[in-house]
């Protein structure tokens, strides 16, 4: 079938996703789950081809995420599952009133139809976005890297007996066959078929739907965030901080990339921070971090090389953070407002008006006073999971769980009323 | 200055109005009512300018629509001041979590940024949109067409007295001064600059947003509404329903353009109804409804005129009203779904079933049982005011107040934390 086939299969199956009560959802859940274990034989064959032939082409790291074990498709099970316990996210009633005593307007929560996510070579985004879609009550498009594409189709299949079983057709979820760049960009351009397009990889992707996409399309994920150590600075925290900021977690998007310090205490703490990331790390056999300064910061840092042009305007995913030095938290947000993704930035300082300040400026989807810039994520913001991290200010900002995930409609009930 | 020129004013004043207070932003809507009252004479001044350069070029109703007087600038002065009693959208707290005991993570309303307007005639919207935008926080960019240019121009420099009395930067509210199609274009492809663009105005220029704009955009207005009258209405409410959805202001985005009437009522429902919309109104000298038949209705309506293929794909915003027969509440959703524009649509009948069947079924912006189409509207459902009516799912639908013109944003403040 050709995508825009395949899409129209889902915006027909969107009207009984769309109807089903929680219970229906719900119990779709479980049978999904329940389907994905009794094929885990399918899928690990499937996944094995997918690494097979990805093997030499990708690198490990990737052929790592690529990877399958039937320990990790119990996860996704579990992950499925997980949403069985979230309040369902449709049908709430988000404000009321009433207008010549007898005109009843209410505003509620409704699903937005037809989900889109174009995503790279991960599998469990495949059961991950298909669990949300469910439980907010919309069909799912689902479109994969060429990769991952064979292990996706026999997980989609599992999920559409777990729908069948259910009573919700088996469209509800469905994979886009076609792997080409053409397909992207079929999607984008579906009006009319698809509510809302979730591109989740890398700038390429995002910058391709912000000047392609015809419909509704939320942009997610590239993080340059930031640490700005203030001079009023707890050392200590700021150490803790950026350490786990950087190094808990390097390849996602919240993790730190550059850090911003204030001049009166630089001296100080690059040195203890060098001695953290790299001299440290090295003593314990771990990949010491590479050092990116600006020419302030450079002089405190033996290991340092010079930072080039590009240096705070990368997000390098890897064991490498870029330094800058700054006279002041203005200097230091301005720095963050011309470079920062808006997707996390963080400051450490035991100065209230300077936190203050940072957190009415720093135009990002989080802004953290001492803390690390790792929280952001739909588990620890009390979601209960995500679909993507929205770096956007229209509709959904930061994680987007799934709430994020409907929109509303104002029903209004009367007895002959005119205006 | 070029358009880009003056936007990057406005997203420079932003920042100060973002940061602005509620006292703050109150005085600076008190003090831009003031200065518009205060400027009457050359806002009338620049007004009949407008007037006599558009005269013969633009029809009647947009002259009306286009020419002001010293009361219409009270009655825009009134509803700046309007916006002072509303509650300040910026600063709600819309969800806070507690994480290993010290991670304190809120979810803040924030303005937007700059919101951008692109509209025709109206000079009362540019004082409307003022208003909205500085509540909430947010710098404006004001787009008019040409025939209204010289009278916006003389509301902006008023306006901008206020915004300077009350210490907010001029440029919070900007007007742009090229009148061409390619300022507009300009404005869709803001990146970084616009926050979200909300054009009003023809079908012509939501396509083009659609089709070119790269910075977020919300589809308004386009209305082609339905009201269906089904085996079980109330035929004496529906003929009110209908005569009003219709008859009480056919320009306007919210009036009916399509009845759909089940076939068991036809007979009876369709000769009143035309006694009602044409007899009655050509007896007392009003303007008759024109009602476009298809097949299956025209037989019940004397002064029926056969429908087209397009009348019922078109918002006539006149009088005129295409008429459909159907067999089924079915048939009625399924003609609504491939003909509405998501506006508002409307279900008359005293069956419940119907009623909810109808409800959840239409997926428009407003869904009406026993009631008009024309209720849909700010100031009826309780918002206070609205900046246009969006027949998009994601981030508003329907009116938007000053509510849909923030988005959020999540701080988070520990004590050193890591994850």
């Amino acid at each position: 079938m050709t995508t825009t086939e395949i899409i129209r299969c889902a915006k027909d199956a969107s009207r009984y996703v769309a109807r089903a009560d929680t219970e229906q959802k719900n119990e779709a859940l479980c049978k999904m789950a329940e389907a994905l274990i009794a094929d885990t034989d399918a899928i690990m064959a499937a996944n094995r081809l997918d690494v097979e032939a990805a093997k030499g082409k990708i690198s490990d790291v990737m052929i790592d995420r690529l990877m399958l074990s039937p320990e990790r498709i119990a996860g996704m099970a579990k992950g499925i599952l997980d949403a069985v316990a979230l309040p369902d996210p449709v049908g709430r009633v988000l404000a009321e009133t009433t207008r010549q005593e007898t005109l009843r307007i209410k505003k509620v929560s409704v699903p937005l139809g037809v989900v889109a996510i174009i995503y790279e070579s991960r599998p469990n985004v495949t059961s991950d976005a298909a669990s949300l879609a469910i439980k907010s009550g919309n069909a799912c498009v689902l479109r994969c890297g060429k990769e991952a594409h064979a292990s996706a189709e026999a997980i989609v299949r599992a999920i559409g007996k777990g729908l069948e079983a259910a009573g919700l057709p088996r469209d509800s979820v469905v994979l886009v066959e076609d792997t080409s760049r053409e397909s992207a960009t079929e999607m984008m351009k579906a009006r009319g078929l698809i509510d809302l397009l979730i591109p989740r990889g890398g700038a390429g992707l995002i910058r391709s739907c912000v000047e392609n996409a015809t419909v509704p399309c939320i942009e997610t994920g590239t993080g340059i965030c930031h640490v700005y150590v203030d001079r009023d600075a707890d050392l200590d925290k700021a150490l803790k901080i950026v350490n786990n900021a950087k190094t808990s977690r390097p390849s996602v998007c919240n993790a730190e990339e550059v850090l911003v310090v204030h001049e009166d205490v630089a001296a100080e703490f690059l040195p203890r921070l060098e001695k953290l990331l790299v001299d440290d790390r090295k003593r314990e056999g771990m990949i010491p971090v590479e050092l990116r300064c600006d020419e302030r910061s450079l002089p405190y840092i033996k290991s340092g090389v010079a930072a080039g042009e590009r240096d705070f305007d990368t997000e390098f995913l890897d064991y490498v953070l870029a330094v800058k030095t700054v006279s002041s938290v203005e200097e230091a947000v301005a720095h963050i407002g011309a470079h920062s993704t808006g997707h996390s930035d963080a400051i450490v300082t035991e100065n209230g008006a300077n936190a203050e300040y940072f957190v009415q400026s720093v135009d990002s989807a989080a802004v953290y006073v001492n803390a690390s810039t790792r929280f952001t994520d739909g588990g620890e913001f009390g979601l209960g999971c995500e679909m993507g991290i929205s770096t956007q200010k229209l509709h959904a900002r930061g994680p987007m769980g799934l709430e994020e995930l409907t929109s509303y409609k104002y029903i209004i009930t009367g007895d002959g009323n005119i205006r």
